[in-house]
């Protein structure tokens, strides 16, 4: 749970990821030429705007697991390139919404897209986007798979109202903040990795790589977020339940980016580690990806399944 | 083109609209059961803005016209419902973002959503009832409709973004300012009237229906914004580029709610009849009428059929 730590690590998390994204390179090539075309417009600041946002260093988490589940049951098709652009699209949609409701100057380092458009034009676009995403998934011609990225599109939105209704409650219960995490994030990769799995013509192994891509998903969101950002994490919520009352002021102050200080970081890491919130974070994680890994013993044997598997291991070792 | 004018012709508006609603009303309780139902969620927000919204004093024009529309060709059925109420939850959408957008305080003069719970509120209470929207229409199992719909919202999306493009620009071609209103709202008054064609069983007429939707509603926009809210519509752009170069300071001036006064209405009423705009958008008027009666001509004789051609010659007598 050190800076040390997490920077050794994060080599690792390339590795993995690049492993992915090598294997899937051709598949991704299809993708990113669907989500050029279908975010073209006659109105300008459509493709600009999306362009922005589209190639700002997103890693494509999302496309290379509905890939990958098509791949691990039978292969991808054009209608798998089609859903993993879709599912780009209502992420990168729901992220030009955040930025305006979380009023973000910053994205991936970046200024945000609404820093540089403006709010209105960052709504607008997301609409845009995320109509745009439905098509694709309509041209799919699969009700069911229809029916599953509909779903998860409310759940997404109506995680994102819970979290608005939380804001600021550093007293969440780590259960309503798990639920959030599941429906504004879990979700989608749940929805991603079954949508794929379908369009690779496997309706037995979809619920499967669905409990995979939702599991492995929280893993990396609960440990994941920046301190340093004020993102109230999983190690902060538990660390501060079993703090010191004295200790409220502090989280308080710290997880503010306007009041926060540089040693902050350090005594947080001391209060994570000394109330036993980083053990009780690394368990929660260790049990998510026992589940995602049981989810994979089903599949067919395949480079997809290995990789998969060492993905959540992966993502339980950035935990440390 | 006076008040008392505009006053004694909501009297008719009313009459003919009254008179669909008696015709709907069965249908109509079956929509608003589904507005209700489909708006529920664990998280109260959710209910409460939407139905805040929902139920503020909206006419249901778009649900109308695609129970209708149905009603026309066949009868309307439970998947007329499901689109009628779809369509409604896209446009309940839309307005809450253009509220965001446009920064308006007030919607069919009751505070707007997001002055009650604020402008993140709005945005994702949006997003969820557009994933709703579509949630109902992939339950009516038709991939055509679902194309129609998911390709309205993006033109819809489309011509927001033209719209904030063009903001403020007074000298706004026609043909420009009629480019965003088909986007804008067209769009989706022709997807909602193919939508009830197609549900009702018609493939033949549902082409008939949609142009007479498209250009029913064109009608009503372009005469019927409200001057006093700043709105630039079709008489006031054409006043506008027909009048001496000295007014265009009025305009200027007069369109901005803030330095608006009380006696700018008469100047502009005076302005737009001593250039002919008045003239002028009527002809426009009676040409989109004529375009959306001829059409009808193509269904079967019909109450329905009389009572969509008496909407069309009543909005183009709400333009005089």
């Amino acid at each position: 749970m050190t800076i040390t730590a997490t920077a050794r690590n994060s080599g690792n998390t390339k590795s993995v990821i690049d492993r992915l994204q090598s294997l899937l390179e051709s598949d991704l090539e299809g993708v990113e030429a669907l989500l050029r075309k279908r975010a073209k417009s006659p109105v300008d600041i459509i493709p600009d705007l999306s362009g922005y946002i589209v190639s700002a260093g997103g890693k494509r988490l999302r496309p290379m697991l509905t890939l990958a589940a098509a791949q691990a049951v039978g292969g991808a098709n054009p209608s798998t390139h089609a859903l993993a652009a879709a599912v780009e699209f209502i992420h990168t949609a729901t992220l030009l919404h955040d930025d305006v409701v979380d009023e973000s100057d910053l994205r991936r380092g970046k200024p945000a897209a609404k820093s540089v458009w403006g709010n209105s034009a960052s709504i607008l676009v997301g609409d845009f986007l995320f109509a745009r995403a439905f098509t694709l998934m309509v041209e799919t011609g699969s009700l069911e798979i229809l029916n599953i990225l509909s779903n998860a599109s409310s759940v997404i939105a109506e995680g994102e109202v819970r979290q608005l209704a939380a804001q600021g409650k550093l007293d969440l219960p780590t259960e309503d903040y798990l639920a959030i995490i599941e429906a504004k994030t879990a979700a989608l990769f749940e929805a991603a990795a079954r949508a794929g799995a379908l369009s690779g013509g496997s309706e037995d192994h979809a619920p499967a790589l669905a409990t995979y891509g939702g599991a492995t998903s929280i893993i990396g969101k609960a440990v994941g977020d920046d301190f340093r950002e004020g993102k109230v994490t999983l190690p902060v919520i538990i660390a501060r339940r079993r703090g010191q009352t004295e200790d409220h002021a502090f989280w308080e102050r710290a997880l503010n980016v306007e009041t926060q200080t540089d040693n902050d970081l350090a005594r947080a890491i001391h209060l994570i580690r000394t109330t036993g919130a980083a053990e009780a974070t690394i368990a929660e994680a260790e049990a998510y990806a026992g589940l995602a890994k049981s989810a994979l013993k089903s599949l067919p044997e395949s480079q997809w399944r290995d990789v998969l598997g060492e993905l959540a291991d992966f993502c339980v070792k950035r935990a440390y």
